[in-house]
């Protein structure tokens, strides 16, 4: 290719960026304003609605059968469009997603949001590199879609960014995409907020001095916990999934009946602290509110159960959410902050669990501060170290 | 393999890891503060060494010839082990690319220190690798090294660990080496502390916030000029060196005559401001005092010049003091604060020229602090994206 058509390319997938990141936050912003109004409803009114779990369940499935089943397959669907196994993504994924994720959010089920986001973009911006018939389209319309989508719902471009291009291909970063993916997760970021979406983050006034060998034991003890438990959550999701799946063969009798003990166990612990994103617990954690031991191992399993039956959202925020429940224990037995080790596992577990390194990192940067960066990078390097490359997204190996 | 032999063989590689780092950081040191007194002579002495440097480079060329012929090809042989087109890197190489750094810095060539250290590490670390028959020797032990030379030399060790994982392999980044290499980075890093060797730092309190349209086109106008920056360095540094090879077969005859007008150049262009490491182009930037246009420019085409004719040195301190004197200018002319712009350019013209992402970030982060690390990796990533893949370590494809 000579420079001036190389050149005109770049610009090509540069507007296409800004388009993307434009419909995607917007979307985005639609999906997590909703979702938010849903789970502050449910908070609320949670014991009339946790017992219509397994029926939500059963209207997800419907859906998805009578629509789209192919978009069942969610986030794979993605992948094999990145190693270009199928040609398209149903563009229904997206309604549908939307819809199961907030019927899963709105009777108390207990997932994330973020895997819905990614899903959105990746499918939408495909679809706009396969109208314009772009020559890469593949890979690098998935990766733009991906951070954009990432992006708009957290405002978070930087680790929507990284996030986008790790999770691609496992252990492996292709930079090809770098510039563009940057630019639709800040289109998508600023768009999103146009619209009212609001940014988490912490105002993080807590540090630690990295001298001593008690502390730098502390801070390595930290990071193997965290990767070990995002490890912990990637395979026992992949396990109940198969395990699952095998037993109850149906999908309406998989969800329909399994989430009656869900609900049960939803409802009687602790009255639906377990339900939705977990954004309870995250809260709680850095606002110096009650935080429980089992907290986080609880949050873990009410998750994969959520997911393994087959209702509809993501793995992130919850994984968020652990890793903060995890930290402000594990602060209080090593002697370090609390609410500092709680921003080292909300980013760390994250990390861990999606098998992404850079990610996580600017996830500290980007809602806790530049002022603990050096923590970030050796608690999130030693928790990917740790993970033995496994991933919540199973099609990740290219 | 079985877990436990995995776990043995882990623990096998970080002991490696801590040796390699406690030897490589203390010749680090030696290496690292004789420079310094060396170039502190050499600024006040400028007169009476200048006049002498063709015939340094006479010496230096003679003791290759003399001893090792093979480690003139320096980086290149690291990389070829890499690969594993050589099977060992002679141990000479240490000492004669120490003294023939010495040389080329006493005489006043301008040249850099970092990857003399990333090759006294890479060396040492293969050998060692070799000597106890490490099953992965060549790649991760490779790794090892290098972080430690570069993690002992800067006292910087997450950018030596991300940029020896980066430089390994173009556009890729291979995870497998990080724990050990960065156990090895701050093994190096502490053990050269210890032995008086200083770090480089700087308290910078400028800040820019990243709204308003003019402040965000500027910033990417920063990142857009650092990245073609670097890769004019790169670019012209394989050209001369080429076409030199090319007009002046004899390595003798070539460093000989040629040093002549550089010798004489350098004498008549402010006297010996653009001789050595152009740590006082660094200083100058960030201390306000005179840093003219033409600065970066010319320190360019020095290094270039003195590392194509055949001295002995690296690159990377002459690229930082480029960037930092190109950033306190176009700080300046964008109407930002000169010295933030001038720690960016540190960081991207480096990252640039090297085809590295997250190292040069991390430089910023290790160098300048957490405050400013969003502008960091905004100008880094745009940086690395236009830098065309091209790499002053022309052995970098695998």
């Amino acid at each position: 290719m000579d420079k001036k058509s190389y050149i005109l390319q770049l610009l090509k997938y540069f507007v296409m960026a800004v388009i993307v990141g434009i419909i995607v936050g917007a979307i985005d912003a639609l999906f997590g304003r909703v979702l938010i109004a849903i789970s502050d409803f449910r908070t609320i009114h949670y014991q009339y609605l946790l017992p219509f779990l397994p029926i939500a369940g059963l209207v997800i499935t419907a859906m998805y059968y009578a629509f789209s089943k192919a978009s069942l397959k969610g986030m794979k669907l993605v992948f094999e469009a990145g190693q270009q196994k199928t040609d398209a993504i149903p563009l229904l994924l997206i309604p549908l997603v939307m819809i199961g994720t907030w019927l899963t959010h709105l009777f108390g089920g207990s997932a994330g949001r973020e895997g819905v986001a990614v899903q959105i973009g990746a499918t939408l911006s495909h679809a706009i590199g396969r109208k314009f018939k772009f020559p890469e389209n593949g890979r690098l319309m998935l990766v733009i879609g991906m951070a954009a989508g990432f992006g708009g719902l957290f405002q978070t471009p930087l680790s929507a960014t990284f996030f986008a291009i790790e999770v691609i291909v496992i252990g492996k970063m292709d930079y090809e995409a770098l510039l563009p993916a940057l630019a639709s997760a800040y289109t998508a970021a600023f768009t999103s907020h146009s619209l009212g979406l609001e940014k988490f983050s912490v105002v993080m006034k807590d540090t630690v001095n990295l001298s001593g060998t008690k502390t730098i034991a502390a801070v390595i003890c930290l990071g193997i916990i965290f990767g070990l438990t995002g490890r912990l959550f990637s395979f026992s999701l992949s396990k109940l999934k198969a395990f699952m799946g095998e037993k109850i063969m149906n999908q309406f009798l998989r969800i329909g009946f399994m989430a009656i003990p869900l609900a049960v166990l939803l409802f009687a612990v602790h009255g639906s602290r377990y339900s939705g994103l977990g954004t309870n617990l995250i809260s709680a954690g850095f606002t110096g509110q009650t935080i429980y031991g089992y907290d986080w191992i609880l949050k873990l399993l009410f998750t994969i159960f959520t997911l393994a039956i087959g209702f509809q959202g993501g793995e992130v925020t919850p994984l968020f959410s652990i890793g903060t429940s995890l930290g402000v224990i594990l602060g209080g037995l090593f002697g370090l902050p609390p609410m500092l080790c709680a921003a080292l596992g909300y980013a760390a577990v994250f990390g861990s669990a999606t098998n992404t390194l850079i990610a996580p990192i600017m996830i500290g940067l980007e809602v806790f501060g530049g002022a603990n960066m050096v923590l970030f990078v050796i608690v999130c390097a030693i928790a990917y170290g740790v993970n033995g490359d496994l991933s919540i997204y199973a099609q990740e190996k290219l």
